[in-house]
């Protein structure tokens, strides 16, 4: 704690501080008469450094608003080339696409990416984060698992080097975040679907705590609202991380007498699974069920029939989340949360949503 | 070099050494009254030891056979608790599928994978390499560029820490390698083509210079030339990383009068360009062009129309591979290149080859 009534009585030199912005080490370091490295141990609490002399330090940088860069020190001193990236998986074309967007960046900036994989589990998350904290790498790009429902990890992490997320962003961390319009995608899906004469409309939800699953949520019932339609909440299908257990829960939902004739995919993989469970039931797409699907694979035109998608612009979001980064690894000062962007989504109509065969 | 004349007239305890089977460095220095530090210096070159001094002890490890576990020094010294994942990309189902198979081994052994991916360029996958040599990780696990030709590289790391190869492997390295049957393979997706009435078959050839491409057109050679049909050269199509040019290429082989009739494509992602270019042309699959591709996409079922696969063990592979490379790393003596292994992939006939249309 910095004692404000004592501050008064230091012999700041007006002179050097009254003109300028920004209070460097140096300047602090030059009025205290102690060494720049010093001053800078000091600040970060060093215990080389006397208890009487870190006061002296933060009191007189408190006075003079002095904002250390809250990188700047381990950038210094060991700088890694190196970024990390940490996604739930890469068996997903939106995240391999993204992370050739981030990739073409690090490279450019002759810098290493490593990918670290959380195959969406929260704890394994946890203990890649806490790896980090020992400064193997100047940055980090990341997208959370679909169970991240705490975020002190995260909080802890970012206190050490500047992180940007993207596609499945943490809301309570202030900074950068790149995302697309999920909640816009998930309406304008919904009322493509309306719009291709579907009277019943599923959609098959990933995670609760997922702000990209929900916004898309969020968009479909809007979409369904403003046709005066009711949000059936049996028309919210869980699609959980067993596969054989997701299978069974659409065929379940097909063979309905009331099953849905429209369908809303939030992620590219339940794809198959729909058409699989379309095929064996003898349900024609799109006669009898049409399907659009958030999807970013090379295959969707040559898909039996070729499906309608909601295209992310993955490669686009990877590159502005690790060019946000690298702003933020040159610049000393740079106010992250500042740098969030929203990219647009776009919906490709194909013919498994066609009214017209 | 060790003069063995020499030898003779070292004294050596035979009552230490007669009934052991390895040789430790601690009775080395025993035997030389050095300490043991010395003696391991001494084995790595350090300059701290003299000339004489390394003399010695260098010819009382020939003599007694002492053979050094190559990585041991490293792993006592700084156990990183971390492997690296060479890859050329993960945009490709293989990759990604072999990529879990690793991390599932991995994290069954407390350890962390970093993902390091070269993108197809081999400046890159050498300046990986070299980074890895500075001692971030205690093992590699990789699949090489479609370009790489030279392999230096390779053999530094491989003197540094246990290098594992999968799929594309580097056979000029004397380590432990995880293939698939890929001449095995060539060959069964020509013969299948042949039997389901094809005429003219091309293939689709990625790299000259990858072991697995030339093996599988070798199998496809084998198999043209078993059926008494010439292995035309014109039927080798080059397919290189330039999308644009890819599918021109493909458009002018398809439109040409003596039209392939069957195509095998060697690797998955040109599965969409065959089908995109024949639905372009009009050209029906299977009546008019037959397809085996060899891929391990979800979607191969769902396609229009579904598609013949040689489908690898992708995931086994990965496996293997991070099985191989973990008992390295437990073990003080490994023969890595004995437990190379082979595992087969396999056929799945769909409609792109069926005759019965």
């Amino acid at each position: 704690m910095v004692n404000l009534t004592k501050l008064t009585k230091l012999s700041i030199n007006q002179s050097i501080f009254s003109k300028m912005g920004n209070i460097t080490i140096k300047m602090l370091a030059k009025e205290l008469n102690l060494s720049t490295a010093a001053v800078s141990k000091a600040l970060r609490d060093s215990h080389e450094i006397s208890e009487g002399t870190k006061k002296r330090v933060l009191e007189l940088a408190a006075a003079l608003n002095y904002v250390p860069h809250p990188y700047a020190g381990s950038l210094r001193e060991k700088k890694s080339n190196t970024i990390a990236v940490v996604i739930p998986e890469v068996a997903d074309s939106f995240f391999s696409l993204a992370l050739n967007g981030i990739e073409a960046v690090a490279i450019a900036n002759g810098y290493h990416a490593l990918i670290y994989l959380t195959h969406e589990s929260f704890e394994r998350e946890k203990t890649l984060l806490k790896d980090l904290e020992s400064g193997r790498v100047d940055g980090v790009i990341m997208s959370v698992t679909m169970k991240t429902d705490t975020f002190d990890h995260l909080k802890s992490l970012n206190k050490m080097v500047p992180m940007v997320f993207f596609d499945r962003v943490c809301e309570e961390i202030d900074t950068a975040k790149i995302t697309t319009n999920d909640e816009e995608c998930g309406y304008q899906a919904t009322q493509h679907l309306i719009d291709s004469g579907c009277k019943k409309i599923a959609i098959l939800s990933i995670s609760e705590s997922l702000s990209i699953n929900s916004k898309r949520i969020q968009g479909y019932q809007q979409a369904l609202l403003e046709n005066g339609r009711e949000g059936d909440p049996a028309s919210i299908i869980d699609y959980g991380e067993d596969s054989v257990e997701n299978f069974e829960q659409l065929r379940k939902v097909f063979r309905e007498v009331d099953r849905p004739d429209g369908i809303v995919a939030t992620v590219s993989k339940m794809t198959t699974d729909i058409y699989l469970v379309c095929m064996e039931l003898g349900l024609r797409i799109p006669q009898d069920v049409k399907v659009v699907s958030f999807s970013n694979d090379s295959t969707v035109a040559i898909l039996n029939p070729s499906l309608t998608t909601i295209t992310q612009p993955a490669f686009e979001m990877g590159e502005l989340a690790a060019g946000i980064l690298f702003k933020a690894l040159k610049k000393k000062y740079l106010v992250l949360s500042e740098e969030s962007t929203v990219v647009p989504s776009q919906l490709f109509v194909r013919n498994s949503t066609s009214s017209s065969v």
